[in-house]
């Protein structure tokens, strides 16, 4: 089925992204599912939504598992088939993928995909803990090791193989922040300089403060169904035309490379197969920047450019708005913020956003193509979706 | 596709299950997907096997999540699309759905699905706060109540409301118990007494130790396929015949019934309706038995008896061995074991032996059509499949 449309996006929502006091997480999955509700009026929810598969990494936070059932009831959705997935980080680009599943199946016609995560209420010590239990148990997590030293091992050697710079990374961080100040629901709207983020501490050499993506409350999601169906509930669909899906070993110990994801790369090859594109014929992207490193990777695992480019890619400024090839357009999970489970399904709404041309300040124009990237842990798990203008 | 077969089961493995010490989870899912492997010769994992979903409801066991990619690279199927499902103690009927809806998408041709849960290395404090998070926070587990409570507020209120009695509850304990001591890879294998049933502790009245099922390491997985293609693996496929999901509120304190779960019996009518059959063709089935009063319920929510009679089914002796109707010939969550995430799973596990003739000492003769009920939490997911011998 190479480059024909696998599901349709009819309508989105995404929550305001922040520091959300006072609300649970099931509140603010309620807040994404209004909006994309509100949008789509032609959608009865209680009728026409057969399962709903929602990303959510961490039960530790809210002391609550059982995800699926917990947003289906909150969401006005009582009684549908509903499932958590979780792939760390990725949790709601596997969710997505299960939905694309669900509405190919024949047994669905319309399903809702999403994510939520509640994080800010608890310590930073608690967070980067509950983090940690998506790298290895035994061989990383015991000896210490969090997230910050596994992306900075990545960053040096990028920057011993590729002579990758403290300010590459820097400007990641610059770029993505303007892109932020422009998005009314983004985490941070502030812009911020080189020198600020350069200057910024040490967490984990090479990584700084503003290397480092945030710590945010927020949920998002998608009503998917079929191509044929999408006229009856929107004039503005967005077809999903490529959708990839990799793992690789859970511990970075294991991996031939560090330069490079592994999982990232098939899930992207085999997203654009599916499509039948190259990379050159994306327009918009919005990609997994954990860490200002993982951009740079994730430049080259997606062809954007070759292997060891994405430093000039970015000292170029080709991925800002207005240049080139925009990536992430909405500020990243270095500005828009990382509620980990939702992130996957709050990159598809942003490509909702900007190929139906409601993207407003940070709209790239005339954007047909887009991409989204979006990656577990440290890299064992990635997700590649490719959509189109309806 | 009323009564055709959805997908195919070309082969099934199970771990042990008990207290298996020193071993990883990922170990575990390892000895079960081994035993898949082996029993299928004509399949080569690493090149058939396109997507693996996997049932896991606690990462706080092994304070390890993203258990999907985990659990892929030590099946020794590294890059494979891998994501794990959470849906409390259905998690891998949630897999199972998934994978089916994988399936039929045409995406895959083969995919495996499983679950796995590492539970008796903690202290049943720890346990019994883990597993609590499958209920609801703010207005459940907040107050104290556990699972055992909550099970306990329904036996209480189907005595009230149909005359049930402890004596009724123990008895689905011995059943379980002698179907038990007749499974090599049961967590307990021996035959108890009504007296050694009834004179237990109480752990939430009318809920007594032997009322409630195990802590338990162990792990399960079957490989599905499209029907079309199931000879190309094995001569003894089972086929897949309904599958049905449903949700309910996560806290129980909103539901309209304490005696039946609504998601249970909405998952039951959508997989009869697509099976086109009737309670009265099972053969034989594995139902949720997370306590004694669960499995008097899932008689009446899956038609097996009417509502209030499923006292007077158990103290017929009819779902015994040999009798109308075997249930829990595997001994049940009660004396197989309960590592929850495996649950839903290793209930198929179950239907595909005896599906294919391969229960020995528990065979029950001339088994043609199977069905599984896992259920999630105190009733917010239910799973229901039916299973015909191919």
């Amino acid at each position: 089925m190479k480059g024909k449309p696998l599901v349709s996006i009819v309508s989105a929502g995404l929550s305001k992204f922040g520091k959300l006091e006072g609300f649970y997480a099931r509140e603010i999955f309620a807040e994404a599912a209004k909006e994309a509700f509100d949008r789509c009026p032609n959608l009865n929810p209680k009728r026409d939504i057969q399962a709903l598969f929602v990303g959510h990494m961490g039960e530790s936070y809210e002391h609550q598992g059982h995800t699926g059932a917990t947003m289906a009831d909150w969401a006005g959705l009582l009684y549908v088939s509903a499932t958590r997935t979780e792939a760390a980080c990725a949790s709601s680009g596997a969710a997505l993928r299960a939905g694309i599943y669900a509405v190919l199946s024949g047994l669905c016609d319309v399903v809702m995909v999403g994510g939520v995560e509640k994080m800010t209420h608890r310590t930073t010590p608690e967070v980067t803990e509950y983090l940690a239990m998506a790298s290895d148990y035994p061989f990383e997590q015991w000896h210490g090791i969090t997230f910050p030293g596994l992306f900075a091992l990545m960053a040096t050697a990028h920057m011993h193989k590729y002579g990758t710079t403290e300010q590459h990374l820097a400007m990641v961080s610059v770029k993505n922040h303007y892109h932020g100040s422009l998005n009314p629901k983004a985490h941070m709207q502030k812009e911020i300089t080189l020198e600020t983020a350069l200057s910024s501490r040490v967490i984990a050499w090479p990584l700084k403060l503003f290397d480092c993506s945030l710590i945010t409350d927020g949920a998002s999601c998608l009503i998917l169904t079929k191509p044929e169906n999408a006229k009856k509930y929107t004039d503005m669909p967005v077809h999903i035309i490529g959708s990839g899906q990799a793992s690789d070993t859970i511990g970075m110990y294991e991996r031939e490379s560090f330069t490079s994801l592994a999982a990232a790369k098939l899930a992207a090859r085999k997203a654009y197969e599916m499509a039948n594109l190259k990379p050159e014929d994306v327009n918009v992207a919005e990609v997994h920047d954990c860490f200002t490193i993982a951009e740079i990777i994730a430049y080259e695992d997606l062809g954007l450019c070759k292997p060891g480019e994405g430093g000039h890619l970015i000292e170029k400024d080709e991925t800002k708005l207005g240049r080139r090839i925009p990536v992430n357009t909405s500020g990243g999970l270095k500005s828009k913020g990382h509620p980990v489970g939702a992130t996957g399904t709050a990159q598809a709404y942003e490509m909702y956003l900007q190929l139906t041309g409601q993207a407003e300040k940070r709209q790239v124009k005339n954007a047909e193509v887009g991409l989204t990237h979006n990656v577990g842990g440290s890299g064992a798990t990635a997700t590649v979706h490719i959509y189109r203008r309806g």
